[in-house]
């Protein structure tokens, strides 16, 4: 069975916007915060020197479904798992919940990245990296319901 | 052929991360700022209240393919077009370029909404916002080049 | 002895910039956070409807010094007393630290305000709030002590 | 006389909180973007390598006094002069306007510093630099006078 990450956030004041609810670009800033702790709790650094390197996962593509609004002082359940790791890329899901309904659903497409002189360059993703992500990958069953659902 | 609302944007110190470029998360906020600037450009508030009734055109849906990094002090072209208007939304497109160099492409789609109350409910675009929509519309031809290119 | 209320937050990547440090005017949003997690401690709600009128408690005044800068990933505690309140207005103290060193010493002051339509006009803090806020006010002599420090 | 520098600003969706108006963090980042227009204005960047130092000007405080909100769409205008310049420090003044009509008033001090090796420390402030910046240097009567406003 595919292994979950759960992290739980509250909804900030500075969050919000005039229509009273949690701004929509915000949705991507809880995302990337459930990813690091996510990361995090594997143990494999989001930013980090690797001698004269930045080993880094700069994002190549984003998405995000809203399906209700979330609003200030709510407590949020983000539940992280892996749509599929490629050669040099890993796609992160997140659902967005609120008393187990589902208030957005989050992708996004990482790539594995080495950084020198302030540029980037694509890399394989190191075995042991790969490794600690696999249980959290989702099966093709698991997809497909998600579409569906 | 189809109008093209472009809209100009230095980036601010703010809107870096510690990477050196612009957040991934801020790119959502150029596409809201140039899609803003576009209504008001054709005349139609995108939070207005009409009686008791607040009109406001909450997102449903948004993603961003990322193709080069912006940086402090990069001056941005936003192009805007329509990818298309459907009976309750508006899909938009958004082209980030920095010397004709795509940046980033963004979507959004928006659905037409009156909100009462605190609780929004999707309503048909009038026919006088929708006139003024239509020029944007891409065609299909447009839309097919742009995914292949 | 004055009540301290404690707080604690990590540093997230989308709050930093490209100096590598947490971006200063975010300092302000780890203050409201704690703020507001203080009032929501002590039960009363900083933005609340009584009726017709809507309760809340704008800012006249912020400031900050920065003693030392914050970066990706740190555990901040933020620790919160009250420098005085008067008959409409409170002054909130937030200290940050890391590792038991000051990092920032931030103070805001917040006006007790009744909203309708749209328009703010302040009133007189309700005796039941000023009695919970009491235990966090600082002594004279803890005030001259934070100065000279 | 003492130059002034101004910068237009548009409130944008995302800087409002539910509130309904400029939430009060994002008065420090309209501070930053007019300092950053100033300071290309008279040729100095506010963030630069010079050999194998980066010299920027980190904050060693801030301060911000509201006077009445701003919303969604104002037009804001944005006049910055300098109360002091010390050997190592800026302090910088921005009333913020809309219509004449002062909203805020924001102060920062910035150091001159060098940084190497991810660690600041301050440096004098470069001859040249000093000279661009004085005509902006606010008069003791001038300074005197805006106490009393």
């Amino acid at each position: 069975m595919t292994a979950e990450f759960t992290y739980h956030r509250r909804i900030q004041f500075a969050e919000t916007d005039l229509a009273g609810v949690l701004h929509f670009s915000n949705y991507f800033r809880l995302m990337e915060e459930t990813e690091c702790a996510f990361w995090r709790s594997i143990g494999v650094p989001v930013y980090a020197s690797d001698g004269d390197r930045i080993i880094s996962w700069p994002r190549v593509a984003t998405s995000c479904e809203y399906a209700a609004p979330a609003r200030f002082e709510d407590e949020l359940e983000l539940v992280l798992t892996l749509e599929k790791i490629g050669e040099r890329s890993v796609t992160h899901q997140v659902e967005v919940r609120r008393d187990n309904r589902r208030l957005a659903l989050i992708k996004t497409t990482i790539v594995c990245c080495a950084m020198e002189h302030g540029r980037f360059s694509s890399v394989s993703i190191p075995a042991a990296t790969r490794a600690k992500l696999e249980p959290y990958v989702r099966t093709d069953t698991e997809n497909q319901k998600a579409k569906s659902s």
